[in-house]
């Protein structure tokens, strides 16, 4: 890095999956393809675009193979889509997605009642997709679950998620996402997880996925970044929640992280006007607010009238 | 601190002050003693009880003088009211009010905003309020409005702030509230301000109060408390706001902020699951919910029963 040259942070959108996968009214294909469309204007490196899951599961996103043809790419951004088993991998090869991302949890309980099977099957399904992965030049990301903690168990220690990072890397996976899926994470069990995972395993790439469930996710994303994490899943508007854990709010939200990010001097790459205009296109899509601060309040940089003669 | 102590951090409430004076609708002085009295029971040190304005300026908190003498004081807490002026503190003293917060901007431009006046007269009214506060033995702590921005004039300089604490100090006032009033604070601004606030004037009390206008009090805290910030104003539900930044969500949320310390090991020595009973009681006050998120979610060992067999 130049001196004077700005540290990048990595952002990368997954409403259009992680969000939309939890509306119960189905937003319209050519709906989501004008977001998506926006969405790749914006600045982002790599956006969630869809999950190739059974359509009976998730019929939110039952559109999954239609929706990846009708996109207009950019030729900057990596299309990526969430894959649970080999089935849905050979599907997203099929749609010629750049980038599968595979799930599963460190916690048993969450991964039977998300995913219907049990963590070592997953972990089986998961040496097929790496295989499968390699063969047609897709990488593979793994998204880990509950790695902060898990709705139903409680507490997953972080020997537990060590185990499990372990068992991805012996399977080649290089690309991991740690899940704070439920919002239990806290900062100092963020920094303590994230740098004993970089510190253990140097040559792997790890992302951070936040909820707000707690109102802490950009603490959490700040005591990331002190331990030098420089990627993010976030969503639009803070879209998103978790079926298990009622009452539960959103994904961290983009444009409250980007907005931090670029106050603290780091170079997130997005066009925060852009993606606000972005963002109030998805709040008509989904037909309601959303828990998005700076796009109720405006960033830091609004200037408010002087209200009466002083 | 011996070896196993936690470190304590000390929470201030605000709500009674800085969250109802913004209400539309009179809350009930018998309803604001029961509000007052179950708070005095949760674990604060300090309660902002209420303000000594004009009743023609803040009619929510027109009841000031009946409050405090209707209230059951703990002896454990030291109950504080809002004071802009010397006729303020004077009130107070009658009322036996036993610590005055005073209260000046950083921003000319909101000074006489907020308080009619400019930030010289304030300055001078303060003068006058420390010596009346040494008669009585009544604690002065001073409340700094715009210390991270103004939503008028915008950027406030750190030399501005060091300029006006340095006016403080020579008026003899040891006690300082560092406000970010519409949420203009980002984590590293946080983190400059009170370090070098801290290494300049190293007697003087720092405490700060948040809002969470933008998404970023608790990771505006974490910043703070990085740098050995330990005290911190709050309010119950993040009830709260600002007349003059439309949109503007409340302070940062006493809850929230208390779970967060809570998780990382402080003492702030607050009954969380009875200050979730106090915050429902505010809720029924205000008829609405509140920007809460941990009276919404439950604390993070909230457990969730599986969905369906697995």
């Amino acid at each position: 890095m130049s001196i004077g040259e700005k540290q990048k942070v990595f952002i990368y959108e997954v409403a259009p999956r992680d969000g939309l996968q939890n509306e119960p009214k189905f937003v319209e294909t050519k709906d989501k393809v004008v977001l998506l469309n926006m969405l790749s204007e914006s600045g982002f490196k790599k956006i969630e675009t869809t999950s190739f899951t059974s359509p009976r599961a998730i019929p939110a996103l039952g559109d999954a193979d239609e929706l990846m043809q009708s996109i207009k790419r950019n030729p900057k951004v990596t299309y990526s889509a969430l894959v649970p088993n080999l089935r849905g991998l050979q599907r997203a090869v099929s749609a010629n997605v750049e980038e599968a991302n595979f799930v599963l949890s460190c916690s048993e309980t969450h991964n039977r009642v998300n995913l219907r099977m049990s963590r070592e099957d997953s972990l089986a399904q998961l040496k097929d997709v790496v295989e499968v992965g390699r063969e047609n030049q897709i990488n593979i990301n793994t998204s880990l679950s509950t790695a902060f903690g898990c709705p139903m168990e409680g507490e997953v220690r972080l020997s537990e998620v060590i185990g499990v990072v372990e068992r991805l890397t012996s399977l080649g996976v290089d690309s991991i996402t740690l899940c704070d899926t439920t919002g239990m994470a806290y900062p100092d069990q963020v920094s303590k997880t994230c740098s004993q995972l970089k510190k253990l395993y140097p040559s792997v790439s790890f992302t951070l996925h936040l909820h707000n469930t707690r109102g802490l996710a950009l603490a959490n994303a700040l005591a990331a970044l002190n331990v030098g994490i420089n990627q993010f899943d976030s969503s639009l508007g803070g879209l998103g929640g978790c079926p298990y854990a009622p009452g539960a709010s959103g994904n961290v939200c983009t444009e409250d992280l980007v907005h931090m990010l670029e106050l603290m001097g780091y170079d997130t790459g997005i066009d925060l006007t852009h993606l606000l205009k972005v963002a109030s296109y998805m709040e008509k899509l989904v037909g309601r607010k959303l828990p998005s601060y700076v796009l109720k309040a405006g960033p830091r940089s609004t200037i408010h009238p002087v209200p009466h003669s002083v």
